[in-house]
């Protein structure tokens, strides 16, 4: 392996913005956005926790920044860059950082971010990763997760769940044929771009788990919530897996949806403003405190944990 | 152990500014000070790479902070506030929290900081930390290791050697009776607050050892440098190990003292700025390359590694 700082000229310089300095400098400088408030979130990717050994470093690089940018996603935010830190045990070599570095390159291009410094350090542990993101709003436009009110609509973006099934499929305790559930464990698609400011009186994104999330929203504004299992969007790989993966389905993590509130009569705005990606009403905000979850026949369905706890 | 939630209301939560939301929501969100720029960096601390099992958790938590707390000193940038990320092992409880936040409180008051947000996680191999810190700067006004000129004076803060000792004492290999030197590995002094913008040309802060992050410097400016190992400031704690000790003092890292490029002339400006914190004049850039440090019979030195590599 070579020495830090010549892995960091060969695999993360190159995919420094200005601010970055070549990454040559003690710290990286930055003229924000005149006239925006500054979003900042940051996220671990822990081997054996958030990831397993053997996946492919690409995708791991990758989904790190797609879990810090959905965090963006839920305040409403546009991504400006970002700050990395990677500790590596010696056991992991050259391959590896090349993989991970070519990762974050493709999806800083999709994305539109940049580097712009970081950390870089051996371990005597397993790999550790985070991300620090950076993005911008308008001042006083950041959404935020407790703003529900009682009689706005529980609504979530996408489908949910692939993320826990996929999972599953990866540990090889489902099958997964088409190779759609395990692809969206692996890579998210953080919802950022949508125009929700003045639409959403409450935002979150899906990472723990539906259920757990929507208990964060409800705690966060005093409220309860009720939403309908049958209402909850499965896409058609999920659907194959049957009845019998509800709760993975609404208590597994990593699906990185929007979870929202949305007040009456905003449901048309809320589909203007996510364009072709589906959005589903799947239950209501009301006073008391949980989440309730009922079934098709209005029975209250209970699940032994609300939501992800890490393998 | 709690759930990662109520850990981060217990122990956290107290610690965020108002950007933080009660660290309840997704991001933080940031007004940059107007008018100025933002610096941003971030320094890891790894179990067994930068600090001991055994080690005092409030003390981790502070040299975490100080470590990038000099980095922004580095970049003459005034300090504002940092996220942060804890992975830790199901053997690490909750006594380890509460002195681990309370150091973080303690250092926030004196550096004048608040927490913007974090990550906290749980994980299977050893304990990872990280900070971000942000820091601001008036436009154009960031220091820089990479502009130092030739017949530019070579200076640092403080005295050098001191950390890298006190590590070699908490190791038992060296007796430090007044714990001084102890108590410089643990504790490191950042030199926020100098108003060292138009004295210095360039900056760096000896976090890797003198001699290598002189090397930084030299590299960054297409220079060489020649240093007076005689005139490299020691403690007196220091003075007592003898001469046996220069490589290590030279060559350690973790004095977190900042390592200066000053045009001729600018001495006293840079007295001035320093105030009551000595700086001394150790050498001089010139025209070449690499770093070069004489006896005092003029003879040159040299040294198996030029800086620290982890425990």
């Amino acid at each position: 392996m070579s020495d830090e700082f010549s892995r960091i000229a060969k695999y993360f310089a190159p995919l420094a913005g200005e601010e970055g300095r070549g990454l040559t400098d003690d710290a990286a400088v930055l003229a924000p956005p005149p006239g925006r408030e500054l979003v900042l979130t940051v996220d671990q990717m822990l081997e054996d926790v958030h990831f397993l050994p053997g996946d492919a470093p690409g995708l791991i690089a990758r989904k790190l920044l797609r879990r810090n940018l959905s965090d963006l996603a839920a305040m409403g935010a546009t991504p400006l860059g970002y700050l990395l830190t990677i500790a590596l045990p010696d056991t992991v070599g050259e391959d590896w950082l090349a993989e991970f570095s070519a990762g974050l390159a493709h999806d800083q291009k999709i994305f539109n971010i940049k580097l712009f410094g970081g950390d870089s350090s051996s371990s005597r542990g397993k790999i550790s990763l985070s991300a620090t993101l950076l993005g911008h709003v308008a001042p006083g436009a950041a959404l935020s997760r407790n703003g529900a009110r009682a009689g706005d609509g529980i609504w979530v973006t996408g489908t949910i769940g692939d993320a826990a099934l996929g999972l599953q499929a990866r540990l090889g305790r489902l099958d997964d044929p088409s190779g759609f559930l395990t692809a969206r464990s692996l890579l998210p698609e953080p919802r950022v771009g949508l125009a929700l400011a003045g639409v959403v009186s409450a935002a979150i994104d899906v990472s723990d788990g539906l259920v757990q999330d929507l208990g964060h929203m409800c705690k966060g504004a005093g409220l309860s919530a009720v939403i309908r299992a049958g209402l909850v969007p499965a896409s058609p790989a999920a659907v194959v897996c049957g009845e019998s993966v509800l709760e993975t389905r609404l208590t597994g993590g990593d699906d990185y949806e929007l979870l929202l509130a949305i007040p009456p009569g905003q449901g048309d705005a809320l589909r203007a403003a996510c364009g072709d990606l589906p959005v589903t009403k799947i239950g209501m905000f009301q006073a008391g405190e949980g989440v309730h979850v009922l079934s098709d026949a209005g029975t209250m369905l209970r699940f032994t944990q609300p939501g992800w706890r890490h393998f």
